[in-house]
């Protein structure tokens, strides 16, 4: 599991995103073939919005009246344009903090197999709707990547673990991504599932 | 100056924007040509996004830290791939009441020439960076539409004018509109610039 990554040798795109974000979701169908088409690899980030909402004041998207109106009708309207499916999780918005955790403890092992959990992570909580908030309901997703649920959920209250999804927040506002998904291609930041075109003509053309 | 206008024929999609919005000025310079390819007209109505951070609670989005930095170096990038001039202008960001209040008396008379006139405040304000906030700077963009500034100038004090700029911004509010750009194809809400492409897809398409 800790055999070098072909990924390695190409430029990588951060893409920072919170399980909790359907625009989150939406740009994990897309960001990998995009960034592909133009010999970038992508690492994947999970961060923890609330530690935004700390800092900049806002609230989730959907606790807003009218924003949040909009949005639950655009994240469908989106989903069905992708052809992916998409309900919005029950208790929903909710803090996904166990995902993010499983994911870096994968990581560290293994960063396609974490992309593999964080696929079907996003698959369980926005494709079905399914809450996978909870340790207990987030590890159950191990065994789609050969993790068995038992080893996941121990991993997912190391405190190391959740000290290193703490540093890996951190590291995302520090370097100035407030929303998800925030992407960074080399030094240049683009914010929100709608800037993948712009994203994809940027890698195209070198910038502008 | 009231003749029939070409444009009552078509299908309109309604182009929400607030002077004071970036976004709206980089919209501004192609949602009428994306519109056209699609045999649709634009109607445009600016409003005031301060009667919605009163209702929604948000500030502007140069007033958060990291979306405001983020922001700033975005509506650059944007205006650079348009090949449009941008700089902030001094004082943003500042309620511009008093070009949104000409644009409405101009467009009782002719909505065309109300659209010219928003253009050149856009780019009086946007591209070249000079205040129009004022209706003493608002009123001197009336020559270039063929209306005297002085004219202008009594117009932008009218009570029914300040009163039909109130009622727009209510009927934007009304209809969930709450950012700039927010558009509207029939019953369809779309938010942001950057949502351009996906207006392109949606006329083309039909919807889906």
């Amino acid at each position: 599991m800790s055999a070098p990554r072909p990924e390695a040798a190409a430029p990588a795109i951060d893409f920072y995103f919170d399980f909790a974000s359907p625009y989150g979701y939406l740009a994990s169908v897309e960001i990998d073939a995009i960034a592909g088409r133009h010999g970038y690899a992508v690492t994947w980030r999970p961060f923890m919005l609330g530690a935004v909402f700390k800092l900049e004041g806002p609230r989730p998207l959907v606790d807003y009246p009218l924003k949040g109106a909009y949005t639950r009708r655009d994240v469908v309207r989106c989903a069905r344009r992708l052809g992916i499916p998409f309900q919005l999780p029950e208790g929903f918005p909710r803090a996904l903090l166990a995902p993010a955790r499983a994911f870096y403890w994968l990581s560290d092992r293994d960063p396609a197999l974490a992309k593999h959990y964080a696929r079907a992570a996003y698959a369980a909580y926005f494709g079905a709707g399914r809450d996978i908030s909870r340790p207990e309901a987030a590890a159950p997703l191990g065994p789609a990547v050969g993790v068995a649920a038992a080893t996941l959920l121990a991993a997912i209250q190391e405190p190391a673990i959740k000290e290193r999804l703490k540093q890996e927040t951190d590291a995302a506002i520090g370097r100035g991504g407030f929303g998800s998904p925030f992407l960074f291609v080399g030094g240049e930041p683009f914010w929100g599932a709608d800037r993948l075109g712009e994203v994809d003509r940027w890698l195209a053309s070198g910038g502008w």
